[in-house]
């Protein structure tokens, strides 16, 4: 077994951030040393760490690591062989202290879809001219080893679409919602009460977080360049508790999924709440559980499925990536070259192609389902579904309609214009339908 | 991108066995030779092919590859680098070309899970003792990439349980007895005639295909030689249509599960039909599909599902080793060197600990529940649940149990005793329940 020219000494890490994942690494290498050790061909010493507060008990032995305040610092120290960024965030100090140890000779590990996300094309090229890499397992799908299944367990096929649950979050608050009929608000609070939700829970909910991960899987799957923001984002706050009933109605349940697929000169990336069928895999992956889909021409459809944040799975991936440095596995961080990374136009919104379904909330009298169909058919957009229940005349009922595939600007044409109904209480809530 | 100090210099392959699955490998390569070197830092070359009628139209392209009549002579060809065994069988040819490859420095890559469940600690030991490796991520789970999941994206784990389903051809026919209610031999018949199942169908309905793909799965994740006899097997032939009924209205899916479990010491290894509670994904993976769970201490469950047989997707896995090997790649076959894989005892099935199912067909008259019971309770086993359905007083009518957690030697005594009962019509059918 050999990295750099040394045989069997110990590969050394540091690691730059000590919060869930960064302790959860630190405690899984010492758990599982032996085993580690006797699976990579070399042992695993951690050297050094880098943290914001040296005194804050964090149940995980330090004693004999060097601390280091500053985790750039950190990131040139001679002695490590590897860094493990998990500070987060885009820009700053994570992409300060990656870049300086690839620069450095230095591969890094991180769980960061954020720099990933905006910077993986950059960074992979740097890994590259230094003759390191950059691994990122955990940045995407935590304790999943779906970047190994892409990069390599499928690096036969030409992929044409990968798609998933990518945020536990949303999965779970959606989850909750259809089990307990209630509303996204109420559960919201309590999955922030429970931890599955951040204080700010904007990143998860408003669909960013499953936006960097579904960019960088577009990347690897496509050979193209990490191209986020191609990246169409929606997130969950609108879904409501009636349409999820309507959905279950329709025999759909309603997920926030990460969709990219390869079109005639480019892709299309999307992260929006999805209608899908009860019935497919994707469907059923319930909870805080994270899954990604990816198809290719020989292996058909891969599913896999696990969860997709905490401390121990993240830490998993992270140390999956470390054993694979420690077997001296140096590939592309995205399977090919970067130089060789094609720069794919993503496609408009506006151009996508899909079926729909919306719910109008009206006042019951004669007339406006002749209204909403005339502004239906006036775009060309067939009506698949049509379920209007119980009668109230003279007030608020909610009609529910779903059509066959349409243009996305057509869509919208047309429900700006039942918008504007009279008849119309509010704006028209419109799901978009995947029928895989 | 090195292998065996060549430098960018084409991988050469020699393919021994052009049936579906080496026609599929070789279709696969000639469609994506420039996808593949892309990714694989360097071309794949097929040099040489063997099979038994040189003039059958396969519908590839051969006119341009040396042709042997021999596949031993092949494997010790020495224009050739990499051996791909498509023969089958866990020994004659098949297992002597694998060894004259590995002896002779070639690595070998195979589908055949016969070779590797009856021979692969010793076929492991070659390879490591010759600086070469043997791949078999084909072997098991066709198109899904289990292997790779196992020895190392899930690297990090130290695994308790693997389970799954692991037969195409059983999963199929039980999926399509549940849907249609039809009995398992005109099942069966069907699923020959779509070629879903072999004219002589033992291998995979009898459970000895899947008991193949667990002794392998079991020795990857838990570091122990494999031992295919210490699986204990029983196929899908005794599964009834009135036990799948009953099955769905206890909450359950019946599906031919292969087992296999980190004990005190051991062991255990197991393929039978099991009940599966209705909500749990592998419950809910249906016809030829394929899917494996890896339950590890950090990564928790994680559940890959895809293809488990056909052309294509087995291909999509040999080609995946072929660019592991053409990257550099060369891991030990078994995650650690064979000479640590550890013997380590199978746990008898007399042993096992579950919970069970079993139906009994009686005589429809008084007191033949309280015999039924009493030797349950004889041997210390409690009842979860009793059904009885209809009353026909005299007749025969079905009386179904489900049990809490027992020993199953003291469940095959109580059958025993209960299969003895005058009011018993048949011998009693039992299937063990799991709950995940």
């Amino acid at each position: 077994m050999r990295e750099g020219g040394k045989v069997s000494t110990a590969l050394r890490i540091g690691v730059a951030g000590l919060g869930t994942v960064g302790c959860g690494t630190l405690s899984l290498l010492a758990r599982h040393g032996d085993l580690i050790a006797e699976r990579g061909g070399r042992p695993i010493l951690v050297s050094a760490v880098s943290a914001r507060d040296r005194r804050k008990d964090r149940g995980v032995e330090l004693s004999a690591v060097r601390w280091f305040d500053d985790a750039v610092a950190m990131a040139a120290d001679p002695e490590i062989d590897v860094v493990i960024e998990l500070i987060g965030g885009a820009d700053g100090v994570a992409k300060t202290l990656t870049e300086r140890a690839l620069a450095g000779g230095k591969s890094v590990i991180t769980a960061n879809k954020a720099l990933i996300a905006h910077h993986g094309t950059a960074l992979a090229r740097l890994a590259e001219e230094n003759n390191v890499t950059l691994a990122y397992e955990a940045a995407v799908a935590g304790g999943t080893p779906v970047i190994k299944c892409l990069r390599e367990g499928l690096a036969a096929n030409d992929f044409s679409r990968i798609y998933g649950i990518f945020n536990g979050t949303c999965n779970y608050i959606l989850s909750t919602m259809r089990g307990t009929g209630r509303e996204f608000g109420e559960v919201l609070a309590e999955a922030q009460k429970l931890g599955y939700a951040e204080a700010d829970p904007s990143f998860d909910i408003d669909g960013v977080d499953a936006a960097h991960k579904l960019a960088i899987l577009a990347a690897l799957a496509f050979g193209c360049e990490v191209n986020f923001d191609g990246v169409y984002v929606e997130g969950i706050r609108e879904v409501s508790a009636l349409d999820i009933a309507y959905a279950e109605e329709l025999g759909y349940r309603i997920k926030l999924l990460g969709l990219a697929r390869r079109i005639d000169g480019g892709v299309e990336q999307r992260v929006h709440p999805c209608m899908v069928r009860r019935e497919t895999p994707i469907a059923n992956v319930e909870g805080v559980f994270n899954a990604a889909v990816a198809e290719g021409d020989f292996c058909d459809s891969i599913v896999i499925e696990g969860r997709g944040a905490g401390g121990a799975p993240t830490a998993s991936a992270i140390v999956a990536d470390l054993i694979d440095l420690a077997r001296g596995i140096r590939l592309p961080p995205f399977a090919v070259p970067a130089s060789r990374l094609r720069s794919l136009p993503s496609l408009r919104m506006e151009r996508h192609v899909g079926c729909y379904y919306f719910r109008l909330m009206v006042v019951d009298r004669p007339g406006v389902i002749a209204d909403v169909a005339a502004a239906l058919r006036d775009e060309e957009i067939s009506l698949e579904a049509m379920l209007q229940r119980g009668r109230a005349p003279g007030e608020a009922v909610p009609v529910v309609i779903t059509t066959h595939e349409t243009e996305e600007a057509r869509m919208r044409r047309a429900l700006d214009r039942i918008a504007d109904l009279e008849a119309a209480l509010e704006p028209p809530r419109m799901i978009r339908i995947e029928d895989f």
